[in-house]
């Protein structure tokens, strides 16, 4: 932590802030940049450090240590691989988890199992409890999606992948998914990080809308600390002031955090870009760009969907991703599951 | 709803949009901008709409009806005044809430209080539980906070306003508060509103770091199609590109949700701006915008806080504001409490 | 400048470092925070300390001084007052500029000019050039224009304010108006500025959709560096998520700059908003906040206007604005010209 | 053009906005959604259709059409091939523009052209006049850096892109230049474009910080509408709110603007990381996403730039990409030039 004065601090008010970073337990070394005086502490906790703002005399504090520990690249170099189902996420073959939005009913789900089966794939993703914008909009199945889910699981094998929004459901989800989503509406919430921290299930990680690199790794600290090492990460684009795509996919994003920590990380190019015709390009993009793998929406029959139509991949467009994306992954050296 | 074709679209595409559209059970009138054929639904259901963009032949949807509508303007032309702790929100006085962003200890609680109290304020803020970006950042007192909030309530008579995180700590929150705040990162938290949509309680909810104004009405609609009417909202500033300020303080959007809606709009101008030093400005704007009241951060010893000390006023700070202030609340027609 | 080095940073790349560091003509102090190795120099160009970061070792650098000068309020502590047309800008009077986006007609300038001047204003603002999205979108009058203008400042007496596009349209300009206009999509048109910079014309300059508060100084610093003290700032939104105004009126930064910067500020709601229903309470707050006047776009018959009519001030609105503000003035200490 | 009226809108209003619609030109027919009137309209003129949106009774107005023409697919549906220095830019060979942010001095762009040239590069990027955010940094070498680009360009044969700033600079570039650049912030100079729309040399234009996709295409309109037909697209990053990288790159954008225009399309990954270790991958991803090349900074050393060293490729690790381009190139259908 450094403690910037303004140009025209006192000797007074550098010594009250030197008593104050004494007293949180630091140890303070003092240096100049031209004509601002510094105080430099060892890194603290932020949030005591970032009050000392309050005092007279202080421009602003700067930090120099990144918030998050167990998430960090040094932690494991190696980097990661998460078991969910018996198949590794974060190896040399890439992870695919396809399926519609939502559970809609015995039909739509046994008919994209079969269809995410056939091309060899492993997890099947749909929700059974929604977070819809809207109240008016509809809010999925609940414990008759799980069981739909269960089913279907029993009869594939498939590995299941559905989302989670509140600790009481924990139980529930957890007696059929083989991995527990997090959506990018919850990132933030650390009631929910700490409850999922508490189970064994592997925890896929979305990145908020508006949450930054180092807000969303943070996220997946809490999990960590809370007890549960087994953090998938998924990009699945920011807000920003462009209206032609839903969001913003943020590729740099994954490059970055492949760098920073050690965790897997999909990339959702469905929510990403909320045009169907955009998942297949930003497919080929995220797997060159290093993600670990995918999360895509198919529908048996988009313009049918209950939600989410629009940026579903019809079965035929899913299959001829599929046979896209082995040319990119041998090139990046990876391959399909 | 307008789906609009794309100029090459065929008849059979045509259609087949047209068929999907009544087995929605919408009618449909069609229509022509230029060379684009038009289809006119009544709007529906936004999910079930948006999936028409999945069709051969439709470039998109547009939007004629916002979705929300029990919080619209129309439905209670002359504003909604909420009542709490006896205190009416929204009415011709102005509603102040202040104190500390945290309950640390019962010397600063009682100091806060009675700074408030002094000042003529009606409702302490503080909270018990926090949601920290990161989980080595202090995480309240919790249930000893909230029995220290009780301890001063019964004191000073002060309204007490406070964050609630999850459903399973309503019980708990709501045997102390007087106002359950919904806090930005739980906006979004659906589960939460409908859980506090069974209350009678009044909910204080602030936007979302990355919500649109229409989001934040829907947020609020939850609340009051589960069974609570008595909302109170809350601008905290989005997050935008702007570094300098913690967030950008949008005060158009209150004076755009005074007019679309006729719920009580507050101003955090705390969290809007990140700094003690732009407080009393940014107030003066709110009310000067039409916005009912504040919710500011004030500290006994902001330097010494143990969280957001950086954007808390010191006690003499506040009651020069609250002295600004009665001349900007005169000057467009209201009054302090 | 502080160079953090990474944790595992070898001694030979701090040496490096501290070797690149003194090439630069700097001073060089080391110091630690927690494990990192910590190099601290005066802060010399911007531009060079950033490449530092391409050094094996080097984690990231800091800065910091604030990269302006002479914008900054401590070389002008009470406040710079900028005089166009005779009339100050900056101090105890407020400034409103109004009148249509662009000139259209003779009858449309006259008739503007005539409200604005019936209502005691000092300054008629208009465009003859314009900057247009679409190249298929109405240009402006051009030479025209400003003869229109021309003939009203002869037959008024106000002031005129209208925008400069390009260094070779100065000249003309100046010929007829009393302050330039940089417009936002300007701001980091260097070019322009630094030939703005060499005349004595005073400037207003918009803040870009997309610029930090710190670039927006340094654009100002341009102008000043370059031989033009006389500059007026002006607020008109930044480009954020939001899409229910065309952009977000950033009032924090209107109060941030007053602190940081010794020029006058002003805010224009209608390019802030883009809905004429917002301009005024929108106008209250930009004076509550603390800025020295208002850029208002209004017009005889807003919903002919050829351009931005949608947030312009029919003549009837316009005049209950100016009344409204002498409140809002009053409470701030301020009055109405 | 779609007007929606407000649901409590009276005849004389629906009245008055047909007849303004009618005396715009349009043909004008009605329709309803749920309880809303709407009339619709030929898509006319956005800026004057826009000012009906002042009018009493009408709640907004939508757009059907796109506005810009010349650019869309449709208009060559098979893809432009931009010819620059006898190479094309848009076939199925990629080109790859490669450089330092600016020409230092003679040693120093002549080693940057030996090793583009001895890496099989057909494009040297270097600027000779330089847009900084700063007046106090370095501004570029001017019409000395264009002497020494045409004398490596002389000795080499490579093809010479660099940016122009202002009108009165396009003779003296276009002299020196194979490829004319546009930076990102001067994509809203329109008086710039609409100059080089009289120039035939090929344009290079950016993507603005904080433009949309539609108002990139618009800026090419400019171009082409002028008389320029040779318009070459980049992608360079947006401003959002993360600061981790010093723009967020879009990569969606450049799928959708291969749908939707016919030009050519080009990737900055420098300047849409800001770091060098994120170039390579981002460069991947854009090559996989379908971009037609990229635009990639590179430095003889980096750590020494006079600007941009942070995110220029070091000689060694820009051969090394290369290498990693070859297996991408292959898997999408692409060659490396």
């Amino acid at each position: 932590m450094i403690v910037v004065m303004v140009q025209t601090a006192t000797k007074a008010q550098i010594s009250m802030v030197e008593s104050r970073m004494l007293s949180l337990g630091m140890q303070v070394q003092h240096s100049f940049s031209g004509e601002q005086h510094l105080l430099i502490g060892s890194d603290g906790s932020p949030t005591l450090g970032q009050s000392l703002e309050a005092m007279p005399g202080v421009e602003r504090v700067l930090w120099v240590r990144q918030p998050y520990k167990l998430v960090s690249r040094p932690v494991h170099p190696e980097g990661t691989v998460v078991w969910a189902a018996g198949r590794p996420i974060g190896g040399k073959a890439l992870t695919i988890i396809a399926g519609p939005c939502s559970v809609e009913n015995e039909a739509q789900i046994r008919e994209a199992a079969r269809i995410v089966q056939g091309a060899g794939g492993n997890f099947l993703r749909a929700g059974a409890y929604k977070p819809r914008s809207s109240p008016y909009s509809w809010q999925g199945l609940g414990e008759q999606g799980l069981a739909l889910l269960q089913a279907v699981k029993q009869d594939t094998g498939l590995g299941i992948v559905t989302e989670v929004l509140d600790p009481r459901q924990i139980e529930k989800v957890s007696a059929v998914a083989d991995i527990l989503q997090v959506g990018a509406r919850n990132m933030h919430n650390y009631e929910l990080l700490k409850a999922l921290g508490q189970v064994e299930l592997p925890v896929l990680l979305k990145r908020g809308l508006a949450a930054t690199v180092e807000e969303w790794l943070l996220a997946a600290e809490y999990l960590i600390t809370a007890g549960n090492p087994n953090v998938i990460l998924c990009e699945r684009g920011i807000r920003t002031f462009e209206t032609y795509t839903r969001n913003t996919l943020d590729l740099a994003a994954v490059a970055a955090v492949k760098n920073l920590s050690h965790l897997p990380v999909l990339v959702d190019p469905s929510h990403g870009t909320g045009k169907w015709q955009l998942i297949t390009p930003l497919s080929r993009a995220a797997i060159a760009v290093g993600a670990d793998g995918l999360l895509i929406e198919m529908h048996p029959q988009p313009e049918q969907a209950l939600s989410d139509g629009e940026q579903s991949l019809a079965p035929d467009k899913y299959l001829a991703l599929l046979e896209e994306l082995k040319h990119i992954a041998a090139a990046v050296g990876r391959e399909l599951p």
